[in-house]
């Protein structure tokens, strides 16, 4: 039997929330023994790190409650119902920055949570307009875009001022596949 | 009012799990506007990035039951309640690889989340001994210790076998850092 495996013995609802669900899954390891896990079901999504014509990214300041502090981040969002990942990600980077994407690259896909939660998100880096239009926030956001060099995102990982993990992941993305 | 800022009216705990806890908190914008959010309550946890004498990482692969497959990733793992976490770090190293830890460095603090989950992930940089001894895992796990060279672990980001988001966080904050 492969020893990379959990096989799911029993799933139950344990809470049906807003924007995720947590399921209670009994598991069989592969030698056997059983054992629980706590899964958190979230759709998908998709991360943008952005560059302009004179070179500058382009990232989105936002609080976040969970961490109880604003954060510097790459443009993001959940996918809707059935949509395209590379629509999903020109969308959000209208809809969040008010830049349009003028062209789109793939970079990979990321699990943030692999301990407990589900949602994978699908990374691109976007080359965009130079000037903005307005944005298209969501009623219940407060997004600002911010815009920093490359040298002052590194600056900023080094000093821990960036710090969101997606964000990190597609500047290691960048550099290795896209710089 | 700081235009970045989420005030609590109200927070209830409509979860109460395992390894987690939900909470529906009520807020209030900066424009008065009202709104939810769920937050995932999550103890924080280290990561180890793991060099040993040779140069080679050492990461860990395990089935994780929310991704339904195997992840190649850094060494990580919950802290204990009052725990260090540079003793933590050490502690995760030895308990899932076998090799100890001969040096140290703190990296970055990264939030994987943001959006609905708190924990926060204490990222290291290690030098390991070069010869591991017996490992020593939780009872219901199954780790097993991946050894890589630099090239292959930017092959695997590259190639998207590595995409675990504190991994690929800690590669980006080790190649600006500590290379």
């Amino acid at each position: 039997m492969d020893k990379f495996t959990e096989k799911t013995l029993h799933s139950e609802r344990v809470y049906t929330g807003r924007i995720i669900d947590v399921d209670l899954v009994d598991i069989e390891l592969p030698d056997g023994r059983k054992a629980k896990r706590e899964v958190v079901r979230h759709g998908n999504a998709v991360a943008v790190l952005a560059r302009r014509p004179d070179g500058k990214f382009v990232f989105v300041k936002q609080y976040r409650k969970a961490a109880e502090e604003a954060l510097v981040e790459v443009i993001a969002g959940g996918l809707e119902k059935g949509e395209d990942p590379e629509a999903g990600a020109r969308r959000e980077t209208a809809e969040e920055t008010g830049y349009d994407v003028q062209s789109i690259r793939f970079l990979t896909t990321i699990i943030c949570t692999p301990g407990y939660c589900e949602e994978r998100i699908h990374v691109y880096f976007a080359e965009i307009t130079g000037e903005p239009h307005a944005q298209d926030q969501d009623p219940d956001e407060n997004v600002f875009p911010v815009v920093l060099s490359a040298a002052e995102v590194e600056d900023a990982i080094r000093a821990g001022t960036i710090f969101d993990s997606k964000t990190l992941s597609a500047w290691a993305c960048y550099r290795l596949m896209a710089d």
